[in-house]
């Protein structure tokens, strides 16, 4: 089963935005056993999308067009998918009487244009998944099929997983299955990484039992890729259980998280785990820390909140911080102390770098300290992150985090 | 002059790298006045390489291959073109001792596998900017022709700037210049945004002088780019400049950003021109107001800081809101005035969202409410927010801000 993506949209040739969506797709065609041999990329212009889905469909079975399904006028995927099947667009009311609906829900009148996105080419099915007011499209080609999808990114991944997937795991016939774990790393660089695991890649080469590949991701670590194809999902989890457990030997606490974990999601749970709670003083991170906790700690008993002081003046009134105080070991150890006392949290942790302060020549910029309180006392540690502002602001986020993990979780 | 660049590398189709490259030379072509209609990526694969340049040459004047430039077995773009010009490689001395002088350079002994990277296609010309071992091609086909340069982004950029452009600028004749403007939105559909602009887009498509396109960015609203295509750079100045007045009376105050903009570099702007502090307190967006402000303002005098009390205790204790007040016109008041009583802030806002409250069939989920306190008095918004959760928050960073500068700024 071979299957094509097309992404559609002047802007992308343009490089005023970057396609991320094919990559997702090419991961996620790659996972269910499809073969993805070319990605396109073409403008809004009718003839061109029409040529780019023939030479497609030339050479391939299945088709993913992605983009141009807007209300606007330069959102023609429909057309040139209804001239490549040779049918008529059809308006379907009960489709425009849904996008209506969403209109409504957030208070407002749909426009008249929209109902262009109530138009199916005639023979075609729609995606039963519809995030927002674009229909999804099935639409078959003799034995062959053109899936439309809309390029807003979590309206593309909810149809593609939903619908076209399964699908397209229906038509391969591909009984087997492809699966992948991902071990989440941080505090070792890839190369270290590499040669940690260079007698294991020698032996899974020999074996063929699963491959490893590594990924690095800027401020999200270094991921570590365990990729097995075989019957059954059983035999397949059975695998990778046993492949997650020899490198974990090997690489020990570098290992953060698996798959879907992050190092919030991790802290969170165990701090849960161990019934205590979480408060932050963030100067660095300017409420990235704050931010990521409580995206997935809603309750308000692990993650209590956090504190943004910019000012001095709020250091020294709220916190009772001397204002000057900052970038400096006895800053984050002030700070993670006054987050503890001011939230009434188990535990409190801080976090502030070089770049703040006008350089005085003694510390390279990204220098960055943690902080750590418990009742049991303080605890503080000196990074040096690289890079610019923005992302030392990143890196200082997970640094502080792992920290955590690493003093109190592990 | 039409140009398609053709992107080679199997790990871009599993999408474990993004191809970023294409991007990037889309907006340099566009920039020469040279038309890049489409973009593909293929994989290592001989047959399938030389496939898709013979299909790209067949629709244009131009190609440019990026990556398969490198020493190893799988880098075959050298032989692929090889064969699309029916020649053969040629191995030349000279490249060669370059390559092995920058091992030298490094103290180091070159493999001898690099000495493929000195094979060219016989007829082809080397560009004469080589900043790795690769060195890109200039390869002629009859009246057309296939520039080759390698995957890594500075030696790409390096060539591509230093020969490539220039060499199709003198080829296609083009002296002119095309430039771009965004203006971006937030508070109208994009099909609204085109209602509105359909007279004048109807005007454009008569006269020709610049072209329109929306672009929804979800949570950084739409955008509405005007692209002209003129003499010189001050005749595309003036004409954009032209446009955008036109435009801004047109869509009002729906207009918060021009290009490199944000939301949050506006409203910081317009709170300094105006002599303001701001705080904020933020349930719903958890820190990430306080994220973006801080990323891009660090005197500490326009953003004095932010809180986040996710605990119902820090409410009452901190801010002195009863801690059940959330998810309400009167909570989002009463956080704004607390935000700006704690930090001394000229001016306070604050968010909160009724996904934070067990759902009591009232309210539907993504109600937000929004609250703006100054001296003299508080003023609170309720919007309907759409998407999951995370999204949610995101959008309520944007609608936050963007009613401060409704209020305040415009």
């Amino acid at each position: 089963m071979r299957c094509e993506v097309i992404a559609i949209g002047t802007e992308l040739l343009l490089g005023q935005i970057t396609d991320t969506n094919s990559s997702w797709m090419g991961q996620q065609l790659a996972l269910a056993g499809v073969d993805c041999l070319y990605q396109t990329k073409v403008g809004d212009n009718p003839e061109r999308i029409v040529e780019c889905i023939r030479h497609s469909l030339s050479r391939c079975d299945a088709v993913i067009t992605c983009g141009g399904l807007g209300p606007t006028q330069d959102d023609i995927t429909r057309e040139a998918i209804a001239e490549v099947m040779g049918v008529k667009l059809v308006r379907y009311p009960e489709i425009g009487d849904r996008i209506k609906k969403m209109f409504e829900s957030r208070g407002r009148v749909m426009p008249a244009i929209n109902l262009r996105q109530a138009d199916v080419p005639e023979g075609a099915t729609t995606i039963p998944q519809q995030p927002g007011t674009a229909p999804g499209l099935i639409c078959p080609v003799g034995e062959k099929v053109i899936y439309a999808v809309p390029g807003v990114p979590n309206e593309m991944q909810t149809m593609l997983v939903g619908t076209i997937l399964p699908d397209l795991k229906r038509r391969t016939g591909f009984k087997g299955i492809i699966k992948s774990r991902v071990l989440k790393t941080w505090g070792h660089s890839e190369s270290g990484l590499a040669e940690l695991l260079g007698e294991r890649i020698k032996t899974l080469d020999s074996t063929g039992s699963a491959t490893l590949a590594f990924q690095a991701s800027g401020i999200e670590g270094i991921k570590v890729r365990i990729t097995v194809k075989t019957d059954d999902e059983a035999s397949a989890v059975m695998i990778l259980d046993d492949e997650e457990s020899v490198l974990r030997r090997i690489l020990g606490k570098y290992v953060f998280a698996v798959d879907d974990e992050t190092m919030e999601s991790v802290v969170i749970s165990g701090l849960r785990n161990n019934g205590l709670s979480l408060a932050v003083t963030e100067i660095s991170s300017g409420g990235l820390v704050s931010s990521r906790l409580s995206a997935i700690e809603t309750s308000g008993k692990v993650f209590l909140g956090g504190i943004v002081p910019v000012s001095g003046r709020i250091r020294e009134s709220l916190l009772g911080v001397p204002g000057d105080v900052i970038g400096s070991e006895r800053a984050a150890a002030a700070m993670a102390n006054a987050a503890r006392e001011t939230f009434g949290a188990d535990v409190g942790i801080a976090t502030t770098s070089f770049f703040d302060l006008p350089n005085t020549g003694q510390l390279p910029p990204g220098t960055t300290f943690l902080g750590l309180s418990t009742a049991d006392g303080t605890d503080v540690d000196q990074v040096h992150l690289p890079g610019d502002r923005e992302r030392i602001r990143q890196y200082s986020v997970i640094s502080l985090l792992n920290f955590l993990r690493l003093k109190l979780l592990v």
